[in-house]
């Protein structure tokens, strides 16, 4: 195996594929990234127990600089290699592989020999068909798995709430995630063909969002049953899919409500933010909004023995229905409040001081909710 | 005390001063930040064991906006404090000493308020005679702070190596550091009426010269017998002098050399940095310098058994002298090298493979001087 490659077309690709890869991985193989070279051009590889990526560099790309004097495989230490690259002088490089996957690494003055691996030994990737793709706008994806991903949960408890639910029908996506303090739920319209349920785990589809480039249009999607692939540009990413069956979330709702505020998403946040600087010093994190619909006045409150107290006023577009406390978890609304964007006009729907309550978008309250289940205090 | 004021313009101040005070301090009073309010202005103060800053907003100056309505002192906790004034929705804020040290913070539709603590019983300020005043170009003033702190010791067991040794004759500053592997030593022109010849921690001088702002032109620098003062702009900086006998540096540097290179600072800084990816990864750290004077050829080597070898060869502008192999520590040269700062036409001169060499700037040579001891390999 022996190549010279454009450096910084070459950076942008590996830069992707390291995300995959776990320096800390105990299979030491899996530390490394794999290079393919085929006449047809260069695969990049790297894996972990959860997430794969490979990234397709082509030959027929004449921008890419890719000049192959003979084909081969070899897995390289991932740190080292991307530090190496980036660090080289010139704006090429030539990598040839020696005798025993010793490899040499050309640019300038600089010449490197470094320790490889031999590619027989990393494991096999996953097999997704590639029929039934779905295909999303790229834009829209990144929303969903934006608005949706804030409210899994971070304990391995409950494995299942560490994912999103993707519920495709003939009526669309339904993508729900809930940590049971608190859900999120979003629905987009999508043809599909087939039903799927399945559950991502939340951190493949933060990682898959960072790695998407701005530049992508649009992005596609493909099940088995135990991965899911998604395709764009000339990357592959796959994600194991978590065994087990989701909440239904759709029951979880409330479809009436005694008081609502509506208010600017950005006008809350701020106020949330300054309120819950003090109840983060508290033991319990609560944060209480007292709401005399009669005066249109809804205020937020929040202490700390320690630091002292603060009131917050809040600026309201409209207030209707029954007088309420009711006392929250302020982190909760503040992720809430962010999913929706800035300066959007949001209707925040309560029952009772006991009952969850919910968010939604005026613009689009049919299609996305979060909701929070309040803290008892009395 | 009841005063408003701009708060923007507050911000700039305080979190000057933030810089002086360590949350973690086990003086509960040192965790706050003081302010003392008298018809001329607002004097806002911090303060650790090591440094201790003021910063003066005075009335007179329109843009402050500062309106007092009664004159007085508190001290608050500074984290709060300074995250609360940061997140107030108004652009100004009032400010209100309440019955028992509480103290009520008012914005927009925001209100705090917040438990302070007695100014009384706050610590004096060191006294420092502003008789027999120093004063530097800031931008001088900061190049010297930059180019010795690199070699300041981060090792308390000898206490006289965290500081930076100031030495002031009639004729000029000789600032000097070393943490006995490697040495830094710069001079510079300025007039003094007396001696001096103190030690300065280097950990206050990195604040120091964070603080300074880049429209300050001049900064003067009074000093006691324990402490040192500097004054720019409102701000007064103090620190405290490190007690005991610094190493006289000039014995340490070497007057002949055997072998010499001249090369630019950031081609060679890029090539270091190279080799010691390698390097960093084997157990003792170290790099090769291969110098073949008659084929005019210089050799960078690094190495680590588990990952590979780094070969760069060098872009001299000169090589003269004997023949040379000499090892030495990566980070060291790199650090040296910064200081310089880009594109400098460096020498670096040589008296044997156990004897320590120095780096200095062509175009200053007589001033300013980096030294480095190597590691005997064999």
């Amino acid at each position: 195996m022996k190549f010279s490659i454009d450096r910084s077309k070459f950076i942008n690709q590996t830069s992707n594929v390291q995300r995959a890869i776990s320096t800390k991985s105990s299979i030491p193989i899996l530390t490394g990234m794999k290079l393919d070279l085929s006449e047809s051009g260069l695969t990049i590889t790297g894996s972990n127990s959860d997430i794969s990526m490979t990234s397709f560099i082509p030959t027929e790309d004449a921008d890419n600089d890719l000049k192959i004097e003979s084909t081969g495989s070899i897995v390289l230490p991932s740190r080292f290699f991307n530090e190496i690259i980036k660090k080289l002088p010139g704006d090429k490089f030539e990598l040839e592989v020696l005798n025993n996957n010793q490899t040499l690494i050309k640019s300038g003055v600089s010449e490197f020999t470094i320790n490889g691996l031999d590619a027989v030994n990393y494991p096999h990737l996953p097999d997704v068909e590639a029929d039934n793709q779905l295909v999303f706008p790229t834009d829209l994806f990144k929303e969903v798995v934006n608005q949706t991903v804030v409210a899994v949960s971070t304990q391995e408890s409950r494995p299942v709430l560490t994912g999103v639910n993707f519920l495709i029908t003939n009526e669309g996506l339904t993508a729900a995630a809930t940590d049971s303090h608190r859900l999120s739920q979003r629905r987009i319209n999508i043809t599909s063909e087939e039903d799927y349920n399945l559950i991502i785990p939340g951190k493949s589809l933060t990682e898959l969002v960072r790695t998407i480039g701005d530049s992508v249009k649009e992005i596609s999607m493909s099940i088995s049953e135990n991965q899911v692939l998604f395709n764009f540009d000339n990357i592959m990413f796959y994600s194991r899919l978590l065994d087990g069956r989701y909440p239904e979330t759709d029951r979880l709702i409330p479809d009436d409500s005694n008081t609502r505020l509506t208010f600017d998403s950005s006008n809350l946040l701020a106020s949330v933010e300054r309120a819950s600087l003090l109840s983060h010093e508290s033991r319990n994190n609560v944060i209480k909004l007292e709401i005399k619909a009669v005066d249109k006045k809804a205020t937020l409150y929040g202490n700390s023995p320690e630091v002292g107290t603060v009131e917050e006023v809040l600026d309201c577009e409209n207030i209707e229905g029954d007088d309420l406390e009711i006392s929250f978890n302020p982190d909760y609304l503040k992720d809430a409040l962010r999913s929706f964007g800035s300066n959007t006009t949001i209707e925040m729907s309560f029952t009772s001081a006991l009952h969850p309550f919910t968010l939604r978008p005026v613009e689009n309250r049919d299609n996305f909710v979060q909701l929070i289940t309040p803290v008892r205090t009395f």
